[in-house]
């Protein structure tokens, strides 16, 4: 499968990695094609690893997984092109993190919006899924990593797209499409992007990011 | 003990009602000490359950919890009065939820701020601990309720008032100490607070607003 990966930090490197490992043809996408970042991961990733603009691995993907630092999420998507973009599904799992006053960050926007709905609406043709963004990658591309069931939220206005993204979630990374809870649209990206203040609390608490929640049912 | 409980809604209700059961001397506190929900739980609740305005519930405990809705909690609590509440330790249980724009609700402050930090900062000389804002009222009084583990956040800038709210936790509700994550000082009143966007969606996708989170630890 095609597949563009938007953005050359961590979780971009992470999934685009796991990614080529599986054999699928991925392209990764930044400002500039020749970015430092970017080769580095071509040489460490190897296989079909490609590299290109965000223009570029916006066309080249049947599917965009949108792995790009959370507050430059929409200028790195105005870069990629909304007809680049068009009727393709979106997987964003980026968090609009404003560390710019130090840690903990606080989010860009929150509350009464979100990134996911900020996205959806800018590109209104464009498969909006959010998902994924409730965990740090290495969680992300290898839940195993955390003992027993834990739960990924996704949500986005199209069921039909949500529904591909959880067998992709599955077959790419090992997520129990049991564990995945589908909130609704889109604007419930307002619950997992907030998730985050919590997250990174516990972050700091535990001393690793490598964990997760599960949501118990009582009675 | 002699308990100060405010506010006559659900939460106010289910604890101060435990807490009799207990043997606890609780006084619940209203804008009216007179005031229909208050007398309905006095009837309800029997024992030693007494009634008053903010200010006598605020007086009279020796520790005060704060089950006022959220979105009016500071007023609640000038009318206990800085006086009544000075010295004491005061346990938060309540989100700024904004429901004027209909379900699911917004916070009132979030982000940069929390219902909780506001509040240690208008009473410098109370000890507020955050606690128990992320489980409905039926969890916080029978954590049993949800099978096997799962956590409870508190936060606070006195660490002997979070030792004694962790003991009081466990003896009054069940709660294991080591369910108990502390967070820190108060300002991380703003995770366990926007933690309630999620909250809210779970709610609604579970059908039940009895569940709670179990944080796992990964590799």
């Amino acid at each position: 499968m095609k597949i563009g990966v938007l953005g050359t930090g961590m979780v971009g490197n992470a999934l685009a990695t796991k990614l080529v490992q599986l054999g699928h043809d991925v392209m990764m996408g930044s400002r500039t094609a020749s970015s430092e970042a970017g080769q580095q991961w071509q040489r460490s990733a190897g296989g079909t690893a490609r590299l290109g603009t965000f223009a570029e691995a916006a066309a080249f993907g049947e599917i965009i997984l949108d792995c790009t630092n959370g507050a430059n999420s929409l200028t790195a998507l105005r870069a990629a092109g909304s007809a680049n973009l068009r009727g393709k599904i979106l997987i964003q799992a980026g968090n609009p993190l404003d560390t710019s006053k130090g840690m903990p960050p606080t989010l860009t926007v929150c509350n009464t919006d979100s990134l996911g709905e900020q996205t959806q609406r800018e590109f209104p043709d464009t498969r909006v899924v959010k998902a994924l963004n409730t965990v740090n990658c290495e969680i992300m591309i290898a839940p195993a990593r955390v003992p027993g069931d834990h739960q990924l939220f996704i949500c986005g206005n199209d069921p039909k797209a949500k529904a591909e993204v959880t067998q992709h979630l599955g077959k790419w990374f090992g997520w129990k499409a049991a564990n995945i809870i589908d909130l609704g649209d889109i604007s419930n990206a307002r619950g997992t992007e907030m998730f985050l203040a919590l997250w990174v609390r516990l972050w700091g608490n535990l001393g690793t990011p490598h964990f997760n929640i599960q949501v118990i049912r009582g009675s």
